[in-house]
């Protein structure tokens, strides 16, 4: 019966007006921190968002996505080494983490804690939907959000009662994604073949139409995802990250 | 009794000598691909290696941590754009994913799928431990795995049967990891008290001791994750990411 939910779990867009406590997202959050981090320093911080006034701000964020102005509340999940490093400076300890190991093994963390909060939040009947639009404007979420230096925002969990029953989303046989002892490559035949299934399905054959395009691939490359768009948001959040004290670029 | 097991599960570094078979894993894997992704893109492989011979590789590259010379099996969580973009040029399209959002979206879904077939594994009695030193030596790991350019190795789970129950780690209160709304910065004494209660356990303190320091947070600054080491390990990663297809330092 678990194992059912897990199979068949499935982010929402829509949810049902019913409230989401505060003090709910808080209990499921005190079970949620027991899921595995870098040397137990817990290097992240939860933003919950309800206010209306700051929630729309956060939609605007999000490109006005269905999911952030349907939820009940958004969560922004927060790299976060000012805590760690306030307790550093407290304890007479010179704390060396403005770099990027540290920004990964957080980044690491926060989504691991954003993941088990998705699986505990789903399993008390609520319905998440992961925001990767977190990551294209995180100068302006950390605006809204009064983030200090050594903290960035990195997912946002729209969430809110579901409406729908669970329906499965299609993915890769597992073949696909497994290698045995080393990374076997690809070949063209293998590529098509782990493929074909998803590009045979009705729904992104419409999703080929509608965009005029000749390939479901196309559709990522040209209309989800563009090149440019990467460029751009790419540049924004690096540059977003080394002003919130974590250089990358320059030594 | 679920919630039970989410409150009181922690990694574990000794294992039973049990086997875990590889179609276990793969059975778990099945139903952990159903955790979130970015646009299903599913930008991650998993390499389950077992070989004697390429598992003691490896746990040089992890530091010959206990956790990975107990462990029955290691599972190493790559980031993977490879086989999308094989699959974009037999589909006539063209990819744009050698940038950092690339990058950071597929770390954050590798992430969230590590977590979750942690969760599957720990429900299925084993124990699990997450290695950070992925990072530290990823070069040395993708040369042992075979990595193509646009694979990346993130995370690792060591990975046995267990032989010891449960035991719940000490984590801070939530308090100190949820903001209302905005981020609300810490003040000196709400740090102090946050930290008290695991400044204060009997193991913290020994490891105080031990290490001959005058503070807990010092064990971490001096002793665990000195500045010098998150440094080199940094330039290290960049590097590696950078010679893998994700340009992050030039444009």
């Amino acid at each position: 019966m678990l194992t059912e939910y897990f199979k068949t779990r499935n982010s929402v867009r829509t949810f049902s007006n019913k409230d989401v406590p505060v003090s709910l997202i808080k209990d499921i959050l005190e079970i949620a921190i027991h899921a595995p981090n870098t040397g137990n320093m817990q290097w992240y911080s939860v933003i919950i968002s309800k206010d209306p006034l700051i929630k729309r701000q956060l939609e605007k964020c999000h490109f006005n996505q269905p999911a952030s102005i349907n939820a009940n509340v958004l969560v922004t999940f927060c790299i976060d080494i000012n805590r760690f490093e306030k307790w550093c400076k407290v304890s007479h300890a010179t704390p060396g983490f403005n770099n990027f190991q540290s920004f990964i093994a957080a980044a690491i963390d926060t989504s691991i804690l954003a993941q088990q909060f998705t699986t505990l939040a789903e399993l008390h009947q609520l319905g998440t939907c992961i925001l990767g639009t977190t990551t294209y404007n995180a100068p302006e979420i950390g605006k809204i959000l009064s983030l200090p230096s050594m903290v960035v925002p990195l997912t946002t969990i729209a969430l809110g009662y579901r409406q729908t029953p669970q329906t499965p989303t299609d993915r890769l046989p597992v073949d696909a994604i497994i290698h045995n002892d080393k990374y076997h490559d690809y070949s063209d035949s293998e590529v098509t073949e782990f493929y074909k299934e998803k590009e045979n399905l009705e729904e992104n054959k419409q999703f080929v139409y509608e965009n005029n395009k000749e390939s479901l691939a196309q559709v990522f490359t040209d209309v989800r995802y563009p090149k440019n768009n990467n460029e751009v948001f790419s540049e924004k959040y690096i540059d977003y990250i080394e002003k919130q004290g974590f250089p990358i670029k320059k030594k």
